[in-house]
């Protein structure tokens, strides 16, 4: 058989009938839209009218040129389609070209099917078959679907990021009370007192705001809207560094839960915790989902932990008449002053870091959205407080303090269970939590990451939609943040706890404030009692955010105090640029006084930058830069001049003699390009054609100047070393130049190709070619 | 006054007459070519007689072409000897554009002037002004000039590898035999005749090779001449290591030099190592010229001071009738055999390193050369002979053994001067000759890799010569080396050591049995008797780097004898690439079958590479991939619709929805351009479109597909990263691919450009215009 049939060809890009369907293009370069956010909305305003009719002005602009007309009517040499079918012809080396991998059904439209989606050289297809395995298959656009969630499951998912934090929010409090010696421990339970009521509090303030956002409450949405752009900034500036705090702290407190029970892994901590984070990456980006029965398993596993360990502990306690055991003696580094229950209060505020979830998460909840969430976010908050007072109870009875080695709750659940299996059942019930805690981070980071892309204040990267319909930028950047935290604080929680709360209230504060706000404006029904609501929730948070930076400033929340500005400068920054950039490439009419083809007079010269935009006011010139003569720089020569447009030559020789002899063999060839020579005493190569490409610039800003360069593509990596780079330096050099557009005539030095002189062969370049062909057919 | 006057301004580039001369060009890119090499020796011929035809030739196929003709007939849009002086508007924005820093004096050719090899970006000038500062200002080629050097000056500058080996090699020697116990000790006198007994054949032979090769009778050269391109390159690599090793040894000496005189300093040794490394490196770049009184003063400092060392020391031995004094008691470690004796006289043999000097640098001597390098060898043969026995004889009667922390020549100054300014004079010369001999390796190691280079051996740059006319790439590898050596072995002498004599001894092996070669085939004038030098030349040093390849193969030698056959096959596959470059790249009659402008039928399709080299075998085909429709776009558009070529637009949608989408906007411009669109369900971008073109390319072959991208150039660096990388990662995935040419059309995002709307503004694009103009003018 001579030629393989059509049909036993993969089919990698295929033509598809045109849909009715109509959807707005994303705004980023190329990059695909995040399937479960609206319309995209761009300063530019893609696709409204008025750009609608920009577009037709430009055409009957272009439409008036007859070199556009001509344009039109040329036929193309090739069927853009592919639908025509060649069999290769097979060489005489036996090489197959894999052509025509393709299906035509309707015009004007292909589709690309997974290995047309492969890179073309052996190491990217390597490197996609690696991703493959650990990340599977990618999975089309279409596949988005988002799985509704129940009060059973949502209290689950959402809650474990509020429920895992008395794995390390009671510790922290206690520890900070340890300080004052034995005396001041019995403050613990006035504080966690305190807190109980503040939780209340804020969770009756976020019913609230859930009734009244129901498509989503999240801080940046809420304070967006109601105190402006910038404190919604504010707000996700603080919830960013809470989600990667979230991530440091739950890993580093899931290690310690490990190593409380096994502190022969102790040493390994900060490596457990990198690959613990590692291991969500890699399930996030596989897209493992936030809903689904598996999730909710830890949560209650934790919770039937816990509680057991509450009632038995209670039970003991109270068969000696809830008589408090005295704790071991500790001896006082400090006075138990004011300021030491506020760092008390403020390490215990940590806690609270997740009460948020469920305002986020509202569009992912079954209908009525609002009902179910409000339902989920009362039983979280009920479960939340019987759990800290609980725990806080019990510490105070079985008289526990802080250790290093082992946690509280691990102390705990030695007291109360001895080290059998409940022990272990409740340290993995607690590892499990606190990694979906962590989890839930992967979720919130890149999408309010993708939010903001989505409005100009982060970089459009984040709206990228990987290989599996994940965020896989944001996943990316929240893993490397958070591997940096926990490298730098060794994992150890205590360190990390106190650039914890300051994003998290700041947040709430914002995010409670703008409710006020909301209620103010709108003056809807009982207005008054709601305002009442969410201003002592504002109140309340304001003063725990104030607590919080005073009290842990010097303790590490000055790092984050530091961070909220400068991210939010940058997020201004950034939202300048893109603007700056719409504006520049919106559609506009251009000058037309530009269409009179003469060498403009002294006071005449014009420089309007970028600007042409239709092809009647391209004035060409075309500058091939040679070096020497050989088939290289001869078909780079070739390219030029077969173009009707003017074009020459220049030589830069590193003396005289030199020049003159490249003259010499200019003249033998034929001169047949205008040659200009550069003589550079001092070597140089690139600066000089820089400065006179400028020069030639200055002369005629109203032409475009195409620079061919010809390059010498080597077959292999190292074989680059071999040749100079002046290419590539020139096209850097080049690029901040106006008009000036650099062409690049590749010539490729592959083995491969034996017959240069004439003989017919396929797959000339191909040493990508063999592999690929055993692979893709 | 409103046009500043042409003189005013600083020339950048001039005109000049042309001159007589007649060069060959550099055969490597752009590159410069070494002052001091002969015309090229290329594969190609560039230059002959033969490509002056094939040009020939070629050129008449070009000028069967009309296009061709109309090319030349057209006028150019701008003057390109820049000659005519338009004086630049100024804007309203105050801005001058900085044309117009030209002389023209004749046609065809101009000369760059210093400020026009500097970069255009402000941190590019930045760079080479630091450099400069350092390095002092570029020197023009023509700056170029050897000193030739008469005895006495080579003596000095050539003689410090040699010389400076007497600070190490009898220490050497003398640490081996120490292992013995202190009667092996004992052993240090007969070896140390058997040493000078070899350093006298040597010199004896290498005047012979001298005579022989009077325009430089290097290692390399020799071997290859009479021996054969592979025994010359096994000579060059073990030359190479011998060079890295010098700059190592040398250093790490002096080091122990001065941490002997102060041993505070002992702990810094491998930083100030480092930093000798680094100063050596940046006075070569400057262009430290090998000749010169200041040169000679150290070697002659340290001839002083040994001389002075020996004589005062065999006095005071003479008042004791040569009584040697007994060695401390030292503990044998090994048995006295004859192994431990040959290893003591391979590490002797390190001493001999830098014999070779003087045959390398014969074209540096002045006239008659053979006949200067002669004496200067005599000489330098002599003084090492009684400079080495002088000492070993004075160690010897001193008893002194090797200990840490102090030199045997330090000890030896203690006990002969005591410790005062003799002894300081004494360290002092040492760490200058030391410094000296390290020099030396910074002028051979460049020279003999740019030899190589020229022959195809080495990668071309280093045949580049620098800003200060000094072969920069090699040395800065020459020091990179180096200082990795100094660092893995922190600058411990007696480690190197081991390394070093074999790839010496190599080439000393090589270069005496192609001497023998030579006289065999020669058979010149008492070729008997210079057989017989020669020959025992060849068979001594054959049988010390068997010796020390046996004895030190553990201790290191292992690391020497790998790497030289590596070296010799990476210089082989880098020959065999330039061999291929060359064949591809030459000059030959292309294919006239193609100029068949019609579709090819199935079985005619033919793949001719990158061959097209004419003009009128050119068929174009334009596609320009557009994501969105904007002013960058439409640019490209427009660029690719104003030439008389097909052309079409490629647009790919993550979904049918966003593919219709942008074909009703497409339809609202006015379809001026075919446009296909590829729906990519993955969101890939790269590969279909790679995959697409590879179709079209493999549908006509025949045709030059250019592709045109759009790029936004952002004016500062971080901003890049909020704008995708599709073009970039286009362009490297379309590289590979045959006969498809990258042209980019740039469009600035530039804030200094208010001006897009039509207002006349110079300097558009200029984010480093306005700093230039205050630097130019």
């Amino acid at each position: 058989m001579r030629y393989r049939p059509v049909q036993e060809k993969r089919v990698w890009l295929h033509r598809r009938g045109h849909s009715e369907g109509w959807r707005e293009a994303p705004d980023a370069e190329f990059a695909g839209t995040m399937p479960d956010q609206p319309a995209v909305i761009s300063t530019s305003e893609q696709g409204g009218q008025d750009e609608l009719e920009m577009l037709r002005r430009i055409g009957r602009q272009w439409a008036s040129s007859s070199i556009v007309r001509r344009q039109r009517d040329r036929k193309l040499p090739v069927d853009l389609a592919l639908g025509v079918f060649r069999p290769p012809t097979p060489s005489r080396f036996g090489r197959f070209a894999p052509v025509q991998f393709f299906r035509a059904e309707a015009p004007d439209e292909l589709v690309a099917t997974t290995p047309a989606s492969l890179p073309e050289t052996r190491l990217g297809r390597g490197i996609v078959r690696i991703k493959r395995v650990v990340l599977g298959p990618p999975l089309p656009t279409s596949a988005v679907s988002q799985e509704r969630m129940g009060t059973v499951v949502a209290l689950a998912v959402l809650g474990s990021d509020l429920l895992s934090s008395v794995a390390y929010g009671p510790e922290a409090m206690i520890a900070v009370l340890v300080l004052g010696g034995s005396a001041a421990l019995g403050l613990s339970l006035p504080i966690a007192a305190a807190l109980v009521a503040l939780m209340i509090t804020l969770g009756v303030s976020y019913r609230q705001t859930i009734r009244a956002y129901p498509n989503g409450a999240g801080s940046y949405v809420v304070a967006s809207d109601n105190l402006g752009r910038r404190a919604g900034l504010v707000a996700a500036a603080g919830l960013l560094s809470d989600y990667v705090l979230t991530v440091a702290v739950s890993v580093a407190s899931g290690v310690d839960a490990l190593t409380s029970a096994a502190p022969r892994l102790a040493p390994h901590g900060t490596a457990i915790g990198l690959a613990v984070i590692l291991a969500l990456l890699g399930g996030n980006l596989r897209g493992v989902r936030q809903a689904g029965a598996i999730f909710a398993a830890p949560t209650y596993a934790f919770l039937v932990a816990t509680v057991a360990l509450i009632v038995v502990g209670l039970a003991q306690a109270g068969r000696r008449d809830f008589q408090p055991m005295a704790p071991p003696p500790v001896h006082a580094t400090e006075a138990v002053t004011l300021f030491l229950v506020l760092r008390a209060f403020s390490s215990g505020a940590t806690s609270m870091t997740g009460l948020e979830a469920v305002s986020n998460a509202l569009p992912a909840f079954r209908p009525v959205e609002w009902r179910n969430g409000q339902a989920t976010l009362t039983w979280m908050v009920s479960i939340m407080v019987a759990m800290f007072g609980g725990l806080v109870t019990l510490i105070h009875l079985d008289g526990i303090v802080p250790m290093a080695g082992e946690t509280v709750l691990s102390q705990l659940g030695h007291a109360v269970f001895g080290g059998g299996l409940l022990y272990a059942y409740l340290q993995g019930a607690t590892l499990l939590i606190l990694m979906l805690a962590a989890n839930t981070a992967y979720n919130d980071f890149p999408r309010l990451l993708s939010f903001m892309a989505r409005d100009d204040f982060a970089p459009r990267l984040f709206l990228r939609v990987g290989d599996r319909l994940a965020l896989t930028n944001g996943m990316v950047v929240l893993s490397t943040v958070a591997s940096l935290l926990v490298i730098t604080f060794r994992g150890r929680t205590e360190s990390l706890i106190p650039l914890y709360a300051v994003g998290v209230f700041l947040a709430f504060t914002l995010s409670q404030t703008g409710m006020v706000m909301h209620w103010w404006r709108n003056r809807s029904a009982h207005w008054r009692k709601n305002i009442i609501v969410n201003g002592a929730g504002a109140a309340l948070t304001a003063a725990v955010t104030v607590t919080v930076a005073v009290t842990k400033f010097t303790g590490g929340a000055w790092v984050t105090l530091l961070a909220i500005p400068l991210l939010v400068g940058l997020f201004v920054r950034i939202h300048s640029h893109y603007h700056f950039v719409d504006t520049t490439l919106s559609l506009r009419d251009t000058p037309s006084n530009r269409s009179v083809a003469h060498v403009p007079a002294d006071d005449e010269v014009q420089k309007v930058g970028d600007g042409e935009a239709t092809p009647q006011q391209m004035r060409h010139l075309i500058v091939v830069p040679v070096s020497r003569l050989h088939l290289a720089s001869l078909r780079a020569l070739a390219y030029a001049a077969s173009f009707a447009t003017p074009a020459f030559a220049v030589h830069i020789a590193p003396s005289e003699e030199d020049a003159e002899k490249f003259r010499e063999r200019w003249a033998a060839w034929g001169n047949h390009i205008r040659l200009e020579t550069i003589v550079s005493p001092y070597r140089a190569i690139v600066p000089p054609l820089t400065h006179y490409l400028e020069a030639l610039h200055n002369q005629r800003p109203d032409l475009t100047i195409t620079v061919v360069l010809y390059e010498l593509v080597p077959a292999r990596r190292w074989e680059q070393l071999l040749h100079s780079r002046v290419a590539v330096r020139l096209r850097r050099a080049l690029r901040p130049l106006p008009d000036l557009v650099i062409t690049s005539v590749p010539f490729h030095l592959y083995r491969s190709t034996p017959a240069r002189d004439g003989n017919m062969t396929m797959g000339s370049g191909g040493r990508s070619r063999p592999d690929r062909v055993a692979e893709g057919t």
